[in-house]
């Protein structure tokens, strides 16, 4: 299916060897070879953004670039999987030279950064549409799943605080309170938790990664291990930025709903606690009775998956 | 990036049980997993098809699906691997009930058709966009590449005809001649050769699908081999409905360069022709000399990698 005159752009991504020996042939042929190493599965991902659904119009390529590729390995991340390949579907309205160069820049800082080879891909003419497909190896049958938490367990996230993501969105979209540029930083460049991961492997009853939001994304791990969950809202790690807006509009449901922060909620049996070896918050625990609660100003009340059904 | 809306959509996708052992979880995690068997290679690729660029605005849904998934078929029979999973990211405009049974159905009945398994998948909303990732297994150092014709090795393609998606796409077009419902047939639903890659990954010295035509496609390995070769355009396979359409115009360039035929084109050393058992023509030889010519008429003239740079 290929465009020819789309094949020069060809030049932009093609590295010059591979680096990990799981991949035995790149860009070039019909397909590209993998060979996974004995005792090890490969996970799977794949993620599209759409100019105007995604992305605003006009929107940084190298931002763009770098984002797109963090939510691929932040799902890897929440699988406890070792990234180590990632293909890319790019279709593109022409051939903007400056364009090409700002986005393959981005693209690969961030392949060469997490030890990736751009084994694959597709250019294709059209609106502007990014899709990448992530792949990483994970030991055999020690992958994070969402179907395997348990009532009694504690619930974790990573990083400094939740919200951020959606506060920096609403910043781009002309919201004037103080904020700090971490927060438009981590809208526009998220950092997937791919060390975490790895790390919270060995301990880790279940997994998910934030991209929708914790109210929906922990919903997901507590649906298929058929369990629910309580949340205490005084534990949620909280940026001062984040803080600073709930003071001000008390629009305090957007750290627990807004999406994009691709922090990794985990959940951990009691015994395993003392093995916890990476910066992250315990804001709530497994219970056996299904649902999604939250323990706000002395009151317990179901939080729901969008974070707002019974609240507003 | 999931929008929620768009998460029902999973429904018109989401086969029973996975079913092949290769395949270790599907859709619904955050990563899907495979488990490759000892000794074999995973042959990965990905292609993309953009309305109004590879198919026209109205198309068959269901005619789109078969032709989207032929096409990464084609690439993986063209390494001589056995399909096993696909991933696919559907960019739609909107959630058009009918549209989505129609195209689901195409896709599910390849999927079927040939044992695959749909693993993973991300559904956006934006303007029509189709990419699928193909994987399939070989046996380690066993793929077909492009790189390793050797002067002497016959070429050979498969199948009864080239230039009939060709014409299937002019008839589209609006070309009024006689034509047969198999061109047609070939343009909107080719048949990927996947059993054939796997019998001639046996004896073949190299291979690659026709994409863009044989004057383009060949060129590839002869390039990537560091060899030449010469066609013989009586050999030439024609089905009745091109051999037509090139009595009327004199538009013999069409099966030549013309793409989307999606058969074989592989070379085969003397000693192994005897080996060959599947349907195919040998149309031509691999020489030391670097360039791709035809003999045609009694003379012998360079073909170019588009088909007429050297002949129009």
């Amino acid at each position: 299916m290929a465009i020819s005159e789309f094949d020069l752009i060809q030049q932009y991504f093609t590295s010059e060897e591979l680096i990990n020996s799981v991949n035995r042939l790149g860009v070039g042929d019909d397909c590209a070879l993998m060979s996974i190493p004995d005792g090890y599965e490969l996970a799977v991902t794949v993620d599209t953004m759409v100019e105007g659904v995604h992305f605003f119009t006009g929107a940084d390529p190298e931002q763009l670039a770098r984002k797109l590729l963090a939510v691929n390995l932040s799902d890897l991340a929440a699988m406890g999987a070792s990234p180590v390949s990632v293909t890319l579907a790019l279709t593109i309205p022409e051939v903007n030279e400056s364009w090409l160069e700002s986005f393959s820049t981005g693209f690969l800082d961030l392949v060469k950064l997490y030890s990736l080879d751009l084994i694959g891909g597709d250019t294709t003419k059209g609106p502007l549409t990014l899709s990448v497909q992530a792949m990483g190896i994970v030991p055999k049958g020690r992958a994070l799943r969402r179907s395997t938490a348990k009532a009694g367990d504690l619930v974790f996230v990573t990083g400094q605080g939740l919200g951020d993501s959606g506060l920096g969105l609403k910043i781009e979209q002309g919201y004037q309170g103080e904020c700090s540029g971490t927060v438009l930083q981590k809208f526009h460049t998220p950092e997937p938790r791919v060390s975490e991961g790895l790390k919270i492997r060995e301990y880790a009853s279940s997994c998910i990664d934030l991209s929708d939001g914790i109210a929906s994304d922990l919903s997901h791990i507590l649906k298929q291990s058929g369990v629910g969950a309580v949340l205490e809202w005084d534990k949620i790690p909280l940026s001062k930025a984040v803080a600073d807006y709930i003071d001000l509009t008390d629009d305090w449901l957007l750290p627990l709903s807004a999406g994009e922060d691709y922090e990794l909620c985990f959940t951990v049996a009691p015994d395993k606690v003392s093995s916890i070896n990476i910066e992250c918050t315990q804001i709530g625990v497994i219970e056996s009775c299904a649902g999604l609660r939250l323990q706000r100003l002395g009151v317990t009340k179901e939080l729901g998956v969008k974070g707002f059904e019974h609240f507003s």
